[in-house]
């Protein structure tokens, strides 16, 4: 249909505090860092885009394309920002991949970054509430202290109503994220200790967010300062940066679906647009959920780690949560899920979340992710990545390059 | 080379104040009010995008792609918002046909809109100034109230000197656009009469900006509100709409350039990655500036709208403010250009800026714009939409559709 298109290299700082690292200078980093892991000059690349949310409230800085084009190399190329609020980052290697097959180049690189918190690595967590708030629809933010956080409590109620999960069975999605994290150097988590127990029962760390609705501390993601970025190439591409396919994979399917910003408007459980989207990149990869044994996937709160296997297809409606109680979904199990400890361990730098989970899934595909948790025989990999209450859905599908 | 992609309507708010529509109801009154135009149901589209710029500072509001999906028969379909600072517009156009051509539809929307002035249509300059000031590179903020006047008025300066130009000289592009706008109903300065003597001399209304630097009020775009929407459209779309040739204009050309942030990388005069997205756009329309007799273009401050018109081709370097002075650029010259009244005098609202270059474009092809303001026998059009210190550029060239 398209010529092929691979990710070349994969970088990202370790997830957790950028301390006083500026906007330019995070930019920068991405970039040098990137085409320092194949050792390419920038000028080698034709096309950019960044995706960051809370970069023009957090951190007073837009015209992030503009920063991009500072490095030399750089000036007078095809780049811009892109956002779907939480899937800003996918969005971005989309929009790369978008203009590689429009023929505007055979190199692109995609950047995604957050700095949420202060030059100490602080965070005000009133302040970087109303910066997400804005990714909600006004009719649903009035009553709601942090916005998200309590849609996303209303849907983990609704979840375990529906489909007859407990607040144990959602805990499994963190406590073997948690574990995924203490093998993951990159991981904002690394170094924190849970069980099972610690995530569902309460305790002095583990307490209900919102009044009346099961979220508690432990099911949700990090507040985290971060950034990732790929170098995606046509084959063209990959023979003028020197990389052999075999050290490449390839983004055999890829697709992008927005649903209503309007949580009340839809069935969020069903979550529609990101099937459309998940149904779609399969059919372009040719492959199915069956091929798939790694997923990266946009677990913001527990409930959407179980909603998100449902989407890659790995577990039937409703049979999500079952999936992680199992031990499908760990590191030895039928698919590796969020093997990276996820937004929830790894952390949840916004715009870095979406190009980190094709950077991570890369690595496993290459057999370069640490060996505690590298899946054995890797064949292919899922992504879903989403930005508001399933809102903006972007799902890839990944294969070795060769 | 591709196929080709057509204006099949146009549609956009009188330029000025929105008073109290929030942002669903501007999206909303965007494509239900282009779709109106050709008097098609929103269903038939395919593929979106949105550029808005304030809209998370002033607004309060992202996931802009959510607001248009939750319009009945845009659900789950691939929509997002692009930001290249006040080129948004412009981008969110090329988005949607990036997305046409690489066959995700037939039928697209782009949006762009921005809400300056609050609901009593009242402006804040302080805010607006730090909210616009975000788009600029931090190094180049220290010392500036007002970041883009400065930066401007700085170029403003340079131009002056650079080629010998006086601040009369550039007073002709703000008098001939506040003559146009007298005649464009959609324009925010319709009912404002001004003078070349009003222009180029310090009054009671026009004052220096910047101690010790030429620019003054009329030299300057407005604070404005406003939306425009267009359906982009392929052959194949525009037999679904039942729209006709004959009544579109084709989007012949189309490129976009980014260069360094920082204003002091580089000759901003040269405006290099803008005449590279300019010359690129005139190759794959097949055109040259000779052949374009309308224009539309980015005049922030009177100073681009001289660089606009050498970087769209009509002008020599540093013959652009000639050009206006010589009468050639007037709706009755050699080529009429910001015929609308431009940002100066039809207004500026950041995000619509660039959707409208190509609306208000479309229509003088199709003979659709008042008497006054038609350009006799309009062949093609050119469009120069910047963000930034000329750092972003989207650059187009349209012509009849049949």
């Amino acid at each position: 249909m398209h010529k092929p298109v691979y990710i070349a290299a994969y970088h990202q700082s370790e997830f957790g505090k950028l301390m006083g690292m500026t906007v330019p200078e995070i930019i920068k980093a991405s970039v040098g860092g990137v085409c320092q892991e194949i050792k390419a000059d920038p000028s080698v690349v034709d096309v950019g885009s960044v995706g960051a949310t809370c970069t023009y409230t957090l951190n007073q800085q837009g015209l992030l394309a503009g920063l991009m084009a500072s490095i030399p190399g750089l000036a007078g190329k095809p780049i811009e920002s892109v956002e779907n609020a939480c899937a800003s980052g996918g969005q971005a290697i989309l929009s790369v991949i978008y203009k590689l097959l429009l023929g505007f180049g055979e190199v692109g690189i995609a950047v995604g970054f957050e700095k949420m918190r202060d030059n100490e690595g602080k965070m005000d967590g009133k302040l970087i509430g109303q910066a997400l708030g804005v990714f909600s629809h006004p009719d649903e933010r009035p009553g709601k202290t942090y916005i998200f956080p309590h849609i996303f409590a209303e849907v983990m109620a609704d979840y375990m109503k529906t489909h007859g999960v407990t607040e144990r069975d959602l805990a499994y999605v963190s406590s073997i994220e948690y574990g995924n994290a203490n093998n993951n150097p990159y991981a904002q988590m690394r170094k924190i200790k849970v069980t099972l127990d610690d995530c569902a029962n309460i305790g002095e760390r583990n307490k209900y967010i919102i009044e009346g609705l099961p979220l508690k501390t432990y099911d949700c993601s990090q507040i985290t300062d971060g950034y990732a970025a790929v170098i995606v190439a046509t084959e063209e591409g990959l023979k003028r940066l020197g990389v052999a396919k075999a050290d490449t994979v390839q983004i055999a399917g890829f697709a992008q679906a927005t649903d209503s910003l309007l949580r009340a408007d839809r069935n969020v459980l069903k979550a529609e647009g990101a099937r459309t989207a998940m149904a779609k990149a399969y059919e372009m990869a040719g492959l199915t959920p069956q091929d798939v044994n790694v997923a990266e996937l946009h677990d913001c709160f527990t409930v959407m780690g179980a909603i998100g296997t449902e989407v890659v297809g790995k577990a039937a409606y409703g049979q999500g949560a079952k999936y992680w109680v199992d031990g499908k979904a760990s590191v030895g199990g039928e698919c590796g899920i969020n093997t990276s400890g996820g937004l929830i361990a790894k952390g949840h730098p916004v715009g870095a979340t979406g190009v980190a989970m094709l950077g991570w899934s890369a690595w496993q595909l290459l057999g370069k992710v640490p060996p505690a948790l590298q899946v054995k025989n890797a064949k292919a990999a899922a992504t879903f990545n989403i930005g508001g209450p399933i809102c903006a859905s972007v799902c890839t599908v990944l294969k070795p390059g060769a």
